[in-house]
C-alpha cells in the first residue's frame, strides 16, 4: 500500500482534513493515510517545511507527501507536484518544499490538468479540490507528466544558513520549538565532533553539552544533539523556550572549550 | 475497503475514540477509519450535524458515518441507523442527522437487536457498546433490516432558515466558526448571482464581497462564498470572530448594491 | 491485518508520531494503526498506564500496544517487550505496563537485538529508533525470543489500592480526569451491589448515586459507575473537577446508606 502523509495548518476541530481523506480514498481506496501535523501555526510555510523535511527520511520510498499551508490560495500561486528519487510532494508553490527542491533528482511540475481535480474547484480550499485528488492519482501510479507541465522556477525560501567561523565558533538559528519547549537549531550535530562546547543564547551561557537530558541536573539548561540530528537547547524536566523567553529565529552561538 | 468516519465530542486526550476503533476493527478488520472531528463542543448536536453534513458529499458511496454527540446517553433516546442511497449513519436519535433525514431516499431504523452490540452495554458509553459495533456490521454488509426496526418519527432539529426577502435583501445566520475565526453562514452562495452585495453583522457594515481572501486589504473584513458553498465573513490574515466579537447564532443581513 | 496502537506524551503538533508510523509502515506495510492518546501529560507514566489498561480489553487478540512515555530515554532504563495470551506491549521499563505484568500469562523480554532496530539509535527518540521498529516486527510475526532476552525483574508502579473496610465503607482514589471534567476513581463498580451509597470527596457529600447522568438534576453532583467499570464523580451537564477543585490523586470515600 502506498502511503500518503498529510501536513496542514487546518487543525482537527473542523472536518477539513477528514474531507481531504474522503476525496483521496474515493480515488485511491488502498492507500495508507498518515497525519504528520495539522497544528502548523496558521500560514507558517517555513515551519511546515521544517516539520516535513525532518519526517521524510523515515518513510519508505514511494511515499507521497501532501502539504497544504497555503496563504495564497485562490490567487495566482501555482499548484505543484515535485518528484525525487525517493518521494513525491504535492502542494502550493510558496517555498514549502524548498528542502526537496535542493535534491539533485528533483523534478518539478505545475499542475495544469483539471481532469485530475475535483469537477468544481473553489477559490478557498484547493487542498480538497486540487491537491488531495492529485496526491491520490500519484499514489495510484498516474505518470507525473500526465498531471502537469515541467517547470524550472519554483519558489525557494531564502534561509540564513548556520556557519562555522575561522576561530572555531559556530553560529546558527532556532528553527523549531517542540511541544516540550525544547529549542531545535539548524546546527548539524556532526559539526560537534569530539570537542567540548558551550552555547550562548539570548545573553545566557550554557556550559553543559550532554548526550541525554539526564546529563543535566533537574531544572538545568543543557545543549545536546537532538533526535532530528541538530543541536538542541533544553531544560531537564522543564521548558527551555519559557525559561529563556525565546522562540523561532533566535540566534545561537557555540564555542569550543579551550 | 469500506470507509467508516467518526465524529464525536470526546476529544483525543482520552482513549474513548481509540476504543471505538478497537471495537470496530474486531468486527470489520478491513475498513478504513477516518476521523472527521472529535473536538465538537461538548454536546453541540447542531454543530456536529453541520460539520458532518458538509463532509458527507466528499466521501465515496457506501461510506458509513458514525457520530456520537449524545447528551441523552443512558436515557430513553433511541439508537438509530439511517440509510440513504449514498451513505449510512449510525448514532443517537437527537436531531444530529437532520440533514440526512431530509433526503428522499432516507430510511430510518431503531437499533433493537442486541445480538449486534457488545455483550454488555453500559449506560454511559453507547458509542462503544452499540454504535461502534453496529457501524462495523453495516460496513460488513449485514442487511439493515436485521439491525433494527423501521420507524417514521425520528427527531428533527428545528432550524431558522436563511431567507430571501421581497425587496431583495437576504437574512441568514452564523452557523459555524472555523479554526481561523472565519464565520460561516447558512446563506447559499448560489443566491448571490452576479449582483454586488454588502453585508451587515453585529452593527458593522462590510462593503467588500470578494472571490478570495486576497480581494481584501490585509487586515480588512470581507464577505465571500466559502469552500463549503455558503457565504462566509472573514478578515484577510486575521480573525473575524474576534474582530467582530460574535459567534454561532449571530444574524447576518446582505443587501444588493444599487 | 494486525493492529498496532500508539500511546505517547508527544502531542500531535510535531511530527514525532507521524515519524513512528512511517518507520512502522516501512517494516510492516499491512498493519492498522490506531491512536489511543498522544496527549498524556508530559511524562505521566501512571496516567498513561491507566488510559492504556482501560482500552486494551476492547481490542482483538493479537493487538500490539506501543507506548512511549519515557522520562528516562537515553539513560540505562531497559527497552521492553511484554507478551500475554491476548496482546503484546512495547515500550520503556518504567512501570507503564504494570497492569499487564499482573497477568498470569505475562512474559517479559529486554530488547537487546539491535538488528531489529533502526541502524542508528539516538539518545533522545527511542520511540522512533527502537520501539516503533520492534512493534512492527512483532506485528509481522517475528518470534519474541528473537527480539530480546527473558527477564524477571521489570519495574512495577506501587499503587494505593482501593479498600473495603470492616464497617462497610469503601475508600479509593481519583485516578483520571476525562475531558468533560468527570472524576474517574479506581473503585470497582462491582463493589456497589444493590446498596444505596453516598460519596464524600474534598469535604463535600454527594447523596445521589445514579445509573446515568440524567439521574441528577441539571448542574447537580452525582456518583455513578462509569463506562470504564469504576465509580465516577460527575456533574450533570457540568465539570465536576472544576466544581470540586480536585484532580488526580484525591481521596474518595463511599458510605452505604442505612
Amino acid at each position: 500500500m502506498t502511503i500518503i502523509t498529510l501536513t496542514t495548518d487546518f487543525g482537527t476541530a473542523d472536518s477539513y482534513v477528514g474531507v481531504m481523506k474522503g476525496v483521496i480514498l474515493g480515488i485511491a481506496p488502498d492507500v495508507h493515510l498518515v497525519d504528520l501535523s495539522h497544528e502548523i501555526a496558521a500560514q507558517d510555510v517555513r515551519g511546515a517545511g521544517f516539520v516535513l523535511s525532518r519526517a521524510v527520511p523515515f518513510f519508505p520510498d514511494g511515499t507521497v507527501h501532501l502539504a497544504v499551508i497555503d496563504p495564497g490560495v485562490g490567487s495566482r500561486r501555482r499548484p505543484l507536484l515535485i518528484t525525487t528519487s525517493q518521494a513525491s510532494y504535492v502542494g502550493p508553490d510558496n517555498g514549502l518544499f524548498t528542502f526537496a527542491l535542493e535534491e539533485a533528482s528533483a523534478e518539478i511540475f505545475e499542475l495544469d490538468r483539471p481532469e485530475f481535480w475535483l469537477p468544481s474547484v473553489s477559490s478557498t480550499f484547493q487542498g480538497r479540490d486540487i491537491f488531495a485528488p492529485v496526491a491520490a492519482h500519484v499514489a495510484r501510479g498516474v505518470p507525473r507528466h500526465d498531471l502537469g507541465r515541467p517547470i524550472k522556477d519554483p519558489i525557494h525560501l531564502p534561509h540564513v544558513m548556520p556557519q562555522r567561523h575561522g576561530d572555531g565558533h559556530v553560529t546558527g538559528n532556532i528553527i523549531h520549538l517542540d511541544r516540550f519547549g525544547n529549542l531545535i537549531t539548524d546546527i548539524p550535530g556532526g559539526w560537534m565532533g569530539d570537542s567540548r562546547w558551550c552555547a550562548e543564547i539570548a545573553g545566557q551561557r550554557i556550559s553543559q553539552f550532554g548526550i541525554t537530558y539526564e546529563d543535566a541536573a533537574p531544572g538545568a539548561l543543557l545543549a545536546l544533539v537532538s533526535s532530528a540530528g541538530t543541536v538542541e537547547i533544553a531544560v531537564r524536566g522543564g521548558n527551555a523556550a519559557a525559561r529563556l523567553g525565546v522562540g523561532s529565529g533566535e540566534r545561537v552561538t557555540l564555542w569550543p572549550e579551550a
